[in-house]
């Protein structure tokens, strides 16, 4: 096998797969890149067996053919050349030999045989759409993932694409986002929950306005441009979230967000540092944030002026998590619904796109009454 | 004790003297930062018991008096306050209460009786300079300076104040740095050795352009407008540094120091990761750098055009220590010397200011053939 490339254009392409080269691979195959030539392209695969991701790129391809080269070492030397012209010459024992100007480099690769097969979702169904639905369906929603292995189905994103809107639903058990999307649609109904890394590396690699989706049983795999990220979905059933969303909750509380996450984290500091409690105290037109720290005798508290002209109430919350709510609302004013201090407290923005709905819940913590 | 302060003026004035306490405390009173009224101003304290850091700020006092304060909340809950005015109030039982327009916090303080005494140095010789001619000798040396507790002296920056010139050195045994400024003289000579982590606030704290270090046996003072460092001297004997430093080096190269710095990055990363040792041929107009490791098969050779006439030599160097000497001379040229592949390679910039002489120094390695 026998290439030409920029150095630039080859570094690119190997930063977008090498998110799914594994930091400590069992394998160590997994720790190259697979090239591979396809006419006058390059293909570039890496995978950690649960995610795979392909670039392609133009070369100047004398020698057809394939191999695994390592992936640390070749890219960092690539990053530390300014962009020039990189010859690669593969022989038949997969010796590597890249030439710059600036000097030689010999590295050792791998039988692109033994390289694992990329699932092929070519029976999958498919679904177009856009980076932006993507993206702003990923970023609404992946804060509230969980990360307890125990509860493995609420490690990633649920995905629900129906016929007459899309759901996209985040929980770790103490806070819940639903981002709805009228204007993606599917007639044939699917869901499916997508793992958090993934994602994460979704988000890196749509470069293209388009995404088209295709998904099967055990994979979902996002197209964008030159890139294809193809993960494998949680096998497993997602909870009943729709059950912990309460409904009839008379009590309504408008308030500017910047001042009450500000406020929220100030006294947050005073509060328990293994409890993080603080207490939300709801009066006409006013709410008052407090916390206390028996161990260490400090306390603090805040009030703000809000709207809100329903019965006085309390209710106590992981600073935390609804800091975290907070802190991932759109706009300058936050709408909240509360109906007992035991209950689940809903925040929505206060303005939304008309095509979008959004809905966060926060769960409450029970106070240890201190009078 | 009761005084009022700018929440922004306050949180300067803490940030200055918090790099003094200790993440992990074993004292908790060296968690606290002392506050004590003089006259119209507040004076902050804050100690690790090796160094201490003073800065003094204006306040309105209405009731002078002297506290404790618990460091991390406080500054905590000040930095995530817009700038708006505090008023603290003290108890007799060190009880801290300070107030905003957005609210409340109390805190316990700590009886600052029991706050360490900071060390008197008014019998110390003093020593007019300014904050360009420390932050100089700080920045040129620091790098060099070793983290090995078996050899304390090593671990800080030796200052050797003369009556001719003063002299400023760091080394770990591997590689050297003597900086040397002419015009910082002292009728009475004295050298002392300055704990590395000290110097790190030192840094920080200069913000007048006078800085007036005042010397005792045990301790060395930094003063710079309204901050003063004080830190514990390290009390060992320096080790002999002239001695490594060889004389009668014959052989003269010029490179390029950006050039070389590059190609050494990239060489050193196809070398062995546990010697990371790099060979340097150096022919007549031209240095070739190697590496290669065994382990995976795997070198590269650069070339770069240079300045260099005597006879062919071949030196190896561990190349992070080579890298990290390169990156610290300054201008576009680096000047070498050597004498012999078992002798240290000498480094200078190519050209110098008129007051200082600067001198880097890095120990071969024995280089193990493998024709």
């Amino acid at each position: 096998m026998k290439f030409n490339v920029s150095s630039n254009e080859l570094v690119n392409a190997l930063s977008a797969v090498s998110g799914a080269v594994p930091n400590k691979a069992t394998l160590p195959i997994l720790e190259t890149i697979l090239f591979e030539s396809d006419g006058n392209q390059l293909r570039l695969t890496a995978t950690d067996l649960e995610i795979s991701i392909i670039e392609s790129m133009d070369a100047d391809i004398d020698d057809g053919g394939a191999v695994a080269i390592p992936a640390r070492r070749l890219i960092e030397t690539l990053r530390q050349l300014p962009d020039i012209p990189v010859a690669f010459e593969v022989d038949e024992k997969f010796n590597i030999k890249f030439r710059t100007d600036k000097g030689t480099y010999k590295l050792v690769g791998e039988d692109p045989d033994e390289f694992p097969e990329v699932p092929n979702l070519n029976d999958g169904q498919k679904l177009e759409t856009s980076k932006d639905v993507i993206l702003n369906a990923i970023d609404k929603t992946l804060f509230a993932v969980s990360n307890d292995d125990l509860r493995p189905a609420m490690m990633g994103v649920y995905f629900d694409i129906g016929a007459e809107e899309s759901k996209f639903v985040a929980t770790d058990g103490h806070r819940l986002v639903k981002y709805i999307k009228h204007d993606l649609t599917s007639d044939t109904e699917v869901d499916f929950i997508v793992p958090e890394k993934a994602l994460n590396l979704v988000k890196k690699a749509l470069h293209d306005e388009e995404c088209v989706m295709t998904i099967t049983e055990d994979h979902v795999r996002f197209k964008s441009g030159n890139t294809i990220v193809i993960t494998r979905l949680i096998n497993e059933q997602y909870p009943n979230y729709e059950s912990v969303i309460p409904k009839d909750n008379e009590k309504e509380l408008f308030i500017n967000k910047e001042q009450m996450l500000a406020t929220v984290k100030r006294v947050a500091i005073f509060s328990s540092s293994t409890t993080r409690q603080i207490r939300l105290q709801l009066n006409p037109d006013n709410l008052t944030i407090r916390a206390e720290d028996i161990d260490m005798s400090s306390e603090a508290k805040e009030t703000i002026a809000c709207e809100y002209s329903n019965d006085e109430m309390e209710i106590g919350f992981n600073a935390k998590y609804l800091a975290d709510v907070l802190g991932n609302v759109d706009g300058d004013e936050v709408y909240f619904e509360f109906s007992t201090p035991n209950r689940a407290g809903i925040v929505k923005p206060s303005e939304e796109e008309e095509d979008e709905e959004i809905l966060m819940l926060v769960m409450p913590v029970m106070l240890n009454t201190y009078a």
